[in-house]
């Protein structure tokens, strides 16, 4: 198996195994583009992300903000990094950097998309940052959100007659 | 009077001049904050938007966007630039990468909230985008969110205890 | 003629006229890899430099730069911003967030060689920076040299076993 | 001992750990401007760096990098992870986008002294990079040129009348 292949197939993997289904990922796509595409349905969100998943820098993020989490799950960093991670601390940002590279390779008309969502957490969202069960989502809810503003993204340069996202 | 202090004096008369009060970008800032800092007042957000606005790459970005903004009032852009930014198209995307400098000032904890009220759009942002009178405010309203988004960071940061700015 | 194309056939025409061809930004991307990658030629970068360009993001940087790059050599920007760009002022920094916004499209990996071309500059990035007969390129060459590192970015992703970008 | 001291003092016990000396990253600062700055001194770049240091933005991105290098050094990240960032693979990027949020701190100026010291990597970059005994740096290498860069765009906004930090 290739190497770029392998890396793919570990950010799936890890995204499942954290709890994260594609199709989750899919309806926040819809929650952010519906109002602006008449037809749109969760299958064609699906495929947006999926092409989204394909890109090495989203992997790249997806697999590191990933063992991060689960570093800081385990108790397994150093202070204060074990805390800052593990109680999702205001001032840490590295969490939005990463995100920010994902939304970063479709453009930035992403930012907006990101930003919203992640505060107005809806869906998978809102179950990834309710810290049950001394599970550390930091860095994923960020991942996720930034994904999904990025198939946003790639849905709105696919179609841009039917498609405002931004303003 | 020095260089920096001319481009200082000019950032604050175009805002002046292009409709936008400093009291309205602290108004954004309330919005930010008020549910997370108790004892927060207009005056307090007010100082941090003031000293926001003495960064130099805030400045820039400022003279920049609105000089733009401008252009395509009195139609002096070349095709399709005039008609990009005039109708504020949603692929452009130059307008957040602007504001995107603002807000990495103060570190990526900003990015959410510039994204959130960009898309909520209240108070003077609302007005900014209301498309009256043949005005072009596509790179002001993403560069006032921005500005409000960087006050929220530096009020969190200089006040870790009280604020939650992202999570 | 669809908006896209307009846009794209737009930023071409812009480079050529501004006096920059495609094989020379296609050189800059050889001067960053030939000595990492064996037989690289300069049609297989050209391939790659064609690639950068048929991206929305990377076009709208560039007629958004050339623009003002245009409108300072006609003084017909407010002050100071006019002296700002017209003499390149080191503090200004618009012109790196432009570029930016190019490189950021294949990935960070092009941050590196996006900045060593820029200060090296080789080949057409001295000329344009040569500041003669009033021409001004303060966002040209670091639109060109952003399109260089991407280009370089692209070539590094479709052959990850033969070129090293960064280290 | 307040939160903000314990990541500052963390900080910077991680880079005397990790071989870094403080006047080495002020060498870097010299090397990037002393031939625009004539009477430049080590310990006036080495007061910048201290102040570069102070942000907790840099804070962040040092212990956030280091804690990756350690665990790859250890051996206790999970797989493709582990490989990648021992083996400072070329297409892996969360280095320079951990760089990255420090070189935005003091503006987009500094971005092409970052990509220039990473590329040509004098001094302790060098020493750095030569992954003798086993020693991982893939993040460290690119976090101590985004600090020298961030100091030296801090010195440029210092006196402006002297320093000609980007073209």
């Amino acid at each position: 198996m290739k190497n770029s292949e392998i890396v793919y197939q570990k950010a799936l993997e890890l995204l499942k195994e954290r709890g994260v289904e594609l199709v989750e990922i899919a309806d926040l796509v819809m929650f952010l583009q519906q109002s602006y595409i008449e037809d749109l349905t969760v299958d064609s969100c699906l495929e947006h992300v999926e092409a989204v998943l394909k890109k090495r820098e989203v992997q790249n993020a997806i697999i590191t903000g990933i063992q991060l989490d689960i570093l800081a799950e385990q108790k397994q960093l150093m202070q204060p990094l074990q805390d800052i991670i593990s109680e999702d601390e205001g001032l840490y940002g590295m969490d939005e950097i990463l995100a920010l590279s994902i939304v970063n390779v479709y453009g930035s008309i992403g930012l907006t998309n990101f930003g919203y969502i992640d505060k107005v957490k809806p869906g998978i969202l809102k179950k990834l940052n309710s810290h049950d069960n001394g599970q550390v989502h930091t860095f994923l809810d960020d991942i996720v959100g930034a994904i999904a503003a990025s198939a946003a993204s790639r849905l709105a340069h696919s179609d841009p007659t039917k498609s405002t996202i931004t303003q």
